[in-house]
């Protein structure tokens, strides 16, 4: 059983026990871990924990211009964020290599951990997984491959409290059709197959899912929740996607904080003439003070996208993390709501 | 949403608004779109259309052969085609790259538009999509590249009229076993998806579908015919597939014609001592007249394989467009028949 | 349909007519074909065979040490093997590319027949087939990539009597769930695609199928046996799988030889001192003679793992072939029972 690799090519791997797991990441960091409680997040004495942070780039974007790094995340504890969130795009994730990914999120895990900010780690594909097409070349992935990116990240953070989060599928969608068939049956089926491995693995995490319509539309799980303990659902309402805006959100989303906790992963607002601007973030402050007041109402966490002067709805307008409109705006709420 | 792709290796895309769809290649002719009115394909005045053209050869490999270009389409229209068809091998699409593939599609479409010409695009594997088991490397696909495949190349040429047809799957076969189970019922809601999302996309376009054996047998259809609307079916019928010419055509194939629109995109003939000749598609203008016969009594379109000198059976001798003694026969055709 | 491939990159394939099968291995042995009778192995005069041989490393492996040629299978010979198991990782069969590996196999095939053994060829894999969870990179495939080895493999080798088994899938795990869902009617329904499949093209072999935990455990057959005729089931009855040997090694998997041939193709031992011990394989003599005749004793095949003085539980000390404790105790059984 026990094989040295002889080392052909990229199949070569260390020695390995067949007994043993993949090694997990040592916990480098105090925190409480975070559970559920019915529609709460709580701390491991029970107490509700509300998540105020922010949506970070992918890593390996930001190594390639330079700025990934301690300091990103100290800028981020700067802004009062208790929360941050790792999207890691398919595409990305293979053209780095899980060796130098996974010795990234090392990183990222633990400068997270002694700033004292929780963890969210993003499977970021955008798309419908029943027939494995996506928004564009770097969301490409497939069943087997989500599979093994979450045993893979399961086995090296579990029972690290700073990983509280992973979210499984960052945005559902089948574009009106135009992605092919996509059955909430067959798409929760593909969900709680993961869930129930990441629960084998890691069973302190909490898995995060989304809805359909880019993570915007909960309504199937009215009927047909997902049948797992221990998770929360996202949500993305970026302005544009309703127009009325209270009303809507509470049907379509909105419903779901009564009975288990709910984060928005995604939201922000930019103006139509700024750079990158595009349907269907273009908004203000009044949508800024609606959503959160929204949120806050219902108890929902939040981490506004994204932390880069260059993704939009950028928070900053440069590598000194000045903010941008939206993102002192967002700032603000944090610097005002997190304790 | 918007992301500036980092340009990490082969993952980097341009940048891309997410609410934008993949562009479509702009209409360059003045064609009647192609639609389904009974068994019959029907021009926007409701008039018969009967298809007679020309099967071409991968655009992949006439460009390795530096004869790739207007004149070969120019060739096909002074043969008096009125359709040609465009095989994208799987194995041709991946190592050519779909950027370059689709740069060479769009010189084809609007070659052919400019002539009057209209296009079938075809995917050109053999094989069996559920066990993924094909008739060699070149055929090699899966269920996700398929449906890929035809999320691409249905918005590059949505509402594109020249791009009349798209033939889903070249030749399903499991060749009597030995590629795996394929039962009809799963090969049929595997097209059944891929045609929802293809008219989700396209709406005007015409899918079309083989049956078993090559694509030589629709008796499936039968009693389970695909469920959907302005589809065509295909059929391959080579000389030596049958013994009893029309009675086994009819009953095998031709009896599809009295409900749907049939064309027959690969057929012809090639006497056994030409070089590349080979079982089934030995025969001989007794041949060439019987099947010429049975399509136009039931007003089934047709374009014989092969405008190519080394691909066989050969239309071509040479890269003078010489025609074989196969090709002449079908060239006259062409001419007398096709108004 | 002929097609001469144009040769774009590595999908470049030999010409070839399309009603040919890939080219079959010449038989060179004059062997007699094994089948199943009941619950044996059987020679073509209906006679008993029981096999006890040895488990091989990956030629892959081998050829890279320089180790690789008739010299290991004379060497198996020695040592009164009538049976050798060669075992393909799926990582090693992508990185040296079919052709070489099949080349390699074609001299394995033609050594082991003129020594007059028998060859099992291993599918080297251990992981979940339902989810694509593997025990490591080397065991990574997919479900196409296996029915395309499989039908590679059955076309080179059908009607090869030397080439008696094919081992479909080593281990099927899904180490306690953390592989994710695996159930028993999903496994059973791809192995029995894979045999319907197999028995096509060569209806002359004996598949063989494994059980669950890393092939240990066979009781799921016992209301849901495969549903195929003229197969064998696999035993990896390592000494720390079980704790009350002969009682639970009977209720595990022992039972399953009542009704069906068995090979174990996997055991052995190690002391826990030797250098690449590991659980589930530290064990003595003690184990030795107890798993012996509890083989023995119902008819069972066997072949210890594995003929290299590297990989572990190791037969041999060196490439002069040297016994280890372990080797030369099995050594001596085959030179004892095999006539
Ligand atoms: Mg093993
Ligand atoms: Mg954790
Ligand atoms: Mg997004
Ligand atoms: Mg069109
Ligand atoms: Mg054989």
């Amino acid at each position: 059983l026990l094989v040295t690799w002889a080392g052909i090519g990229s199949t070569a791997v260390a020695e390995q026990t067949f007994s043993d797991r993949p090694e997990a990441m040592e916990a480098t960091a105090q925190q409480s871990f975070i559970g559920v409680d019915g529609n709460r997040f709580v701390n491991e004495a029970g107490e509700t924990v509300i998540f105020r942070g922010l949506a970070f780039s992918d890593p390996a974007s930001l190594l390639e211009r330079g700025v990934w790094g301690r300091g990103y995340f100290e800028a981020a504890k700067s802004w009062n964020a208790n929360l941050v969130r790792i999207p890691i795009h398919p595409g990305h994730w293979k053209a780095l290599g899980e060796k130098q990914y996974l010795s990234m999120l090392d990183d990222a895990v633990r400068w997270a951990g002694e700033l004292d900010m929780y963890v969210i780690i993003d499977w970021h594909t955008i798309g419908n997984p029943l027939t494995g097409v996506f928004h564009g070349p770097n969301y490409i992935t497939s069943r087997d491959e989500t599979f093994r990116f979450w045993h893979t990240i399961a086995n090296r953070y579990r029972n690290n409290p700073t990983v509280a989060f992973y979210e499984l599928w960052n945005e559902a969608t089948n574009y009106n059709g135009q992605f092919g068939r996509m059955p909430w049956g067959d798409y929760k089926a593909f969900l709680e197959d993961l869930i129930w491995m990441i629960q084998k693995i890691d069973p302190k995490v909490v898995p995060l899912v989304c809805g359909f319509n880019w993570g915007y539309d909960l309504r199937n799980i009215q009927r047909e929740p997902i049948e797992a303990k221990g998770i929360g659902y996202v949500v993305h309402p970026y302005p544009q996607k309703s127009k009325n805006w209270d009303y809507d959100w509470e049907q379509i989303w909105g419903f779901a904080a009564q009975n288990y906790p709910v984060i928005a992963t995604e939201f922000g607002f930019m103006r139509e003439d700024e750079p990158g601007s595009h349907n269907p973030v273009i908004g203000d402050e009044v949508y800024g003070e609606a959503i959160i007041k929204f949120f806050e109402e219902r108890g929902i966490s939040w981490t506004p996208w994204v932390f880069d002067p260059l993704w939009t709805p950028n928070l900053i307008l440069d590598w000194d993390y000045t903010p941008s409109t939206h993102g002192a705006f967002f700032r603000q709420k944090m610097m005002e709501l997190n304790k």
